[in-house]
């Protein structure tokens, strides 16, 4: 097996570091920093306490950010660092803060717009402002990826920027941070850890120390991820699960997930169902579809983690969804045939064929049939 | 619980990728690399094939690097790299080709002797000329760490030097060279890449991403390290043994040993035990010792691992080392009470306290006579 393994983010993790963030400026050498937030940050305490315990050194803030963060948020966020001249980047909040300062600590250093890369393969210029990545919620993993998720309105693409840039400086996880998720956020995020660590496994491109990760992270969500929905104070629980969305994302960042997160696209586009819910709908179905690829390897996976087998691990996902009030099926859309071959046609995203069990479009059509309930014959084979 | 985390090698891994050098030089930007390796590499086919491959940008070998190098080992490199003006070093072979190169790579571009910071504390200049790790063993993990061990003969002081800049900028794996060592060999480092395991997961400095690269190394040891010291020849015992050799040098090389690797070292000064086999020899002791520290948490680790418990654990590394025909007492040097106690005190190196459980003078003392054989009462311990 050949397989290549790089890590290039410094990681930092504990109760109460935000407050260290002076100190690793320094460490960096830096003087001028930037918050990227989005709108529920902006004027908030946080921030405030932040900027006022760096001793001089982080003194803007680009609060703009939005849900699924489009092109011109990066051109807005750019426009700001230049304007202040800022010499690094902190990206504080969920996947979209830091998909948005990611492509915006390049591009504010050329004369362009991030739709010359964005969709085109064109490689980004390799100068960059360092950022440090701080998550607010346990879920993404971003802190430690090389990804920008960016949606261009205008032409309504949205698709990812990979790039060795977008590795942050630093990644500071302050699990208190993340005390405040309502308990809807914290199962949304929580579940698309748990397809991180999963698809991270059972990808085409697994490799031996992605895999030893993935084990880790599956079985802390399954161990603390109730918890933490049910009793969002609950720091141990906090505290674990941001363990679980860093180390989840460690464990995909280099193998790519694969048809969970291919389908979950058309799922949050067309239908507005947020990135983990839509993940987590056809995680245990692809879990029993997988259950004997590759030798089986994922029954060594589901016992790793504590359960029988890949059935048993799968019909947990299913409970764990149905507890937190996750969508589990498709039925409240009442689709129509025509709905179900467009799903299957813009489920054929390149994640799709990392799936180690090659998904034809007949699959996926008797998936979402079952998924709609309009096929009860297929209905065992989710629950 | 608070943690930091950074591993800043690129791994390549796989059979036959030794050829990739040339490349791997390329990519670094550099053309005159320059071969550290040990008198049974110096004139092997293997590295003649090496240079050959590289397409000019290796024409250097330093092939004098004896076992436990020493501080004039390291100066002679420094100068042989200095009179050729290379580029880049790569460090052929196992852990003492690697702990010489690793020094020689920074010394080489002062004016000083590495004797300055042998032992002093000292930190070494940051400039270092970029190295690639070729392991040839299967044990050290030394590819991935930061650490070089050095021998100051003329002091009779042997120990650690510990940088940023000993991390190599690339380690490549190829497993097929491993095959040519010995089933002693095998043995010896492979028993030793078990401690690295362990000890990095039972160490007072502990941390999760090491905690699931320890148990994934474990596994594989537990799995495979029979297979290639009966079979030399089983390329996929052969591949596995590399994978957790790596993957344990991973999951030590921030939570350092403990308590095994500071008893190996009076055993491997006084007596002559290898390294690895010196490690062994205490290894089950300590497991069975540290069973109920920090909760219990060990008892996780052999579950994970396969086992029903930490004592059925300890069983089995002893069974491996008989089978292995490895040292499992010190029954044969008929040591005396003075020896014993040379060995309780010299034991009490730095590793001893990252053990979970307090290591007194007296607990290694009926360690050390039950080892020996003289007290029959605690011979159960040990088995």
């Amino acid at each position: 097996m050949m397989w290549n393994y790089s890590q290039p983010v410094d990681i930092r993790f504990g109760n109460g570091r935000i407050k260290e963030l002076g100190m690793i400026a320094k460490e960096l050498g830096k003087e001028n920093g930037i918050i990227v937030c989005g709108h529920h940050f902006k004027d908030s305490a946080l921030v405030k306490t932040m900027i006022e315990q760096s001793n001089g050194l982080i003194n803007h803030v680009y609060g703009d950010v939005m849900p699924n963060p489009s092109v011109k948020n990066v051109m807005e966020c750019s426009d700001v660092i230049k304007q202040y001249n800022c010499d690094f980047v902190i990206a504080l909040g969920g996947g979209s803060s830091m998909d948005c300062a990611k492509a915006a600590a390049t591009i504010c250093l050329t004369e362009d717009d991030i739709t010359t890369y964005h969709g085109t393969g064109l490689p980004l210029p390799k100068e960059h402002l360092p950022l440090i990545a701080v998550p607010t919620t346990a879920g993404t993993g971003s802190e430690v990826t090389c990804v920008s998720v960016l949606t261009n309105y205008e032409t309504g693409y949205k698709g990812p920027i990979n790039s060795d840039n977008f590795y942050p400086a630093i990644a500071l996880i302050d699990p208190e941070l993340t005390i405040t998720m309502s308990p809807r956020v914290t199962a949304c995020v929580g579940i698309d850890t748990l397809a991180h660590a999963l698809e991270g496994y059972w990808s085409k491109g697994h490799q031996p120390i992605c895999d030893a990760l993935a084990i880790h992270a599956a079985q802390l969500v399954f161990n603390y991820l109730y918890t933490a929905y049910k009793d969002p104070e609950n720091i141990e629980a906090r505290e674990k699960m941001c363990e679980a969305s860093l180390i989840a994302g460690l464990s995909f960042t280099l193998p790519k997930t694969a048809a969970s997160h291919a389908c979950s696209f058309p799922l949050t586009n067309l239908y507005d169902i947020p990135h983990g819910e839509a993940c987590g709908i056809t995680l245990d179905y692809f879990a029993r579809m997988n259950e004997e690829a590759e030798n089986g390897r994922l029954t060594d996976f589901a016992r790793k983690v504590g359960f029988h087998s890949v059935d048993e691990m799968a019909d947990r996902i299913y409970q764990l969804k149905k507890d937190m009030n996750l969508t589990v099926d498709l039925k409240k859309y009442q689709l129509t045939e025509d709905q179900i071959h467009q799903l299957v046609k813009l489920s054929r995203h390149p994640n799709l064929y990392n799936n180690p069990v090659a998904v034809t479009d007949e699959m996926l059509y008797v998936m979402y049939q079952s998924l709609a309930g309009n096929d009860t014959k297929e209905k065992a084979l989710i629950k």
